[in-house]
């Protein structure tokens, strides 16, 4: 607490991330990092964009990442997007806070799940917008009927994390006919794991944003590249407070890199399906050790454990050097979410998880 | 102009970066970007983080930046200042929004030169932040005499941008001592280029708070790293502000640049001593041509010539493909602001120059 401080800044409860343990060696489940490398092709363009003495890093960056967008917008050019529908910014997290700021920030609350991204009342906290949490069904569904009230905006995962849930189009589309007076964020992080992009509904309808990062599918979490894909208008507010925040989010290798990653298709694809298997074989290994497994389209698993206390096996699985994340928080104090490692990462989890259960 | 804006999105008018034009063999002297490259250990470095495989790429960065903090700190070590007295953001220009936001939104307006970087009002603009801005003098001189009244916050750049001039350090003390109530911004993006740095009062002035950028003395604008030096009670507000807004805005690459740009003390020390000299040669050549120079203690020089219109200028050096910056503002519309290029730029300049001059 300070005098110097602007009166917000005593109200907030900042986001904590993930642990970035420093020690090597750790089985790392806990931030829902992708456990292949990123597509040889990124290294190659880094390193190309340096050239011989680096000549390139002197100079600003393009602050609109044109080359970043065009090929963002020619990924998605089966739904007819363009690229003055792509908006890009330094990791998600970034895109988020602008979109709150520019787009979700109105007299009325806005709504988004009780268990859910918990980024998301931080956000609000720092813009001072008021929210009304909407509680999941009882089995962690999103119900896209529970969404009636009036609102000055809805935001959610899809799949929602840390419950790793799907919600289908139909019931998107169907929230986006219900609130046409406001703007609907998905917050699709997780989508190439094993869901529809709603990209596919942005041209039909004027309300949709949908935010996506290269953290997870493209295996970049250390680049920071996030994007967001909406018509015009909705682009235009976030490049407004963009342009009064920071000219330059994007640097110059973190511009090639996510270009050279978006391009690379076939790696795209091999990767995301080798992670889609490792989680179906994990799920059926939790199953068999009496695991109560969520239904994941995510590159996590929700799960807990009849007999075991949440809390005490994230402990225990610590001291044998594996992470996982456990929230200490109302309705999932008793879940584990378990990030989809390498085949021999899950390996490890599962034996150690094997002993821990047979100890008891 | 949308139903769907947040309301202040409407009342925005977005910073115009300087142009960053695609075309290559341009003589760009409009942004300050320093003409030599960065050092070589920049390039290593970030060679060394990606490996083989690019497989740290995979990972988050640390969101905390320590290894940064750290080398930062142990560069002003002198003045006793510890990694925890330091705050790291993507830019500059991030590290002045955020700064805005935690230390400078208070009830009282703000005050900052009338002549200065433009970013500052598009900031209040953006966070509702009221401003009373005070008269350079004639000379264009910041006079701290004339920051006498009752303000929520005092924000400069030292040297001041677009003139060049320098404040020494007893006024910007003076300036401490008398407004102890509230934060003084001092923004050092030209600093080591010919000034002495405000670190040095940094201990014995709890409302101090300095902010740098790689971009100009480390040739790094292509990097994207700027950082703020205090108390660790103004840094406090930093970092809540962030953490409530982008965990994780430098990544991997930028960090491990950073430290091996902060390293390398004697290609620094031999660029930036190149600079000036540079810019004093450049000073000379045009008094020779009858130019009025202003004292410039950054990397850009502020004239104007009297016999000729300086938008007229710029446009007939631009069809020469010689980029100046020309600001269309009140004081200031018969002013150029040319960034010290390399020998050759100068030289470039120069002769384009003594042509369009002769021709009159």
């Amino acid at each position: 607490m300070s005098r110097y401080w602007s009166p917000v800044v005593h109200r907030l409860t900042p986001y904590v991330p993930g642990e970035q343990p420093k020690l090597p060696q750790l089985v790392k489940l806990n931030t829902n990092e992708n456990p292949y490398p990123p597509s040889p092709r990124v290294v190659a363009a880094i390193a190309g964009e340096m050239a011989a003495d680096g000549g390139s890093l002197r100079l600003y960056p393009d602050p609109g990442a044109d080359r970043l967008r065009a090929a963002i917008a020619a990924r998605y050019g089966e739904f007819g997007i363009g690229m003055e529908q792509v908006f890009v910014g330094n990791g998600s997290d970034e895109v988020l806070a602008l979109a709150f700021m520019a787009l979700l920030r109105h007299e009325l609350p806005i709504l988004f799940p009780d268990i859910t991204y918990s980024f998301y009342p931080v956000y609000c906290a720092l813009y001072e917008i008021a929210y009304v949490t909407v509680p999941l069904r009882e089995d962690f569904r999103i119900a896209v009927e529970d969404y009636a009230a009036a609102n000055g905006g809805i935001i959610f995962p899809n799949p929602n994390a840390p419950t790793g849930r799907l919600l289908p189009l139909a019931a998107i589309e169907q929230l986006l006919r219900t609130h046409r007076q406001s703007v609907v964020v998905v917050d699709e992080a997780y989508i190439d794991f094993g869901g529809e992009s709603a990209i596919a509904l942005v041209n039909r309808h004027a309300n949709l944003l949908v935010v996506h990062t290269l953290s997870k599918s493209r295996s970049l979490a250390g680049l920071r590249v996030g994007y967001a894909i909406g018509q015009r208008d909705l682009i235009e507010a976030l490049e407004r407070v963009k342009n009064s925040f920071n000219s330059y989010p994007l640097d110059r290798l973190a511009i090639v890199g996510a270009v050279a990653a978006i391009a690379d298709e076939e790696y795209f694809e091999t990767t995301r399906q080798a992670v889609i298997r490792s989680r179906e074989t994990l799920r059926e290994a939790l199953l068999a050790l009496a695991f109560d497994v969520l239904p994941s389209a995510a590159n996590f698993i929700f799960v807990r454990h009849p007999q075991h206390d949440a809390g005490e096996l994230a402990a225990r699985l610590r001291q044998r050097g594996i992470i996982v994340r456990h929230f200490r928080l109302p309705r999932i104090e008793q879940y584990l979410r378990i990030t989809v490692g390498s085949d021999e990462q899950c390996a490890l989890l599962l034996q150690a998880l094997q002993e821990l259960l047979a100890r008891r």
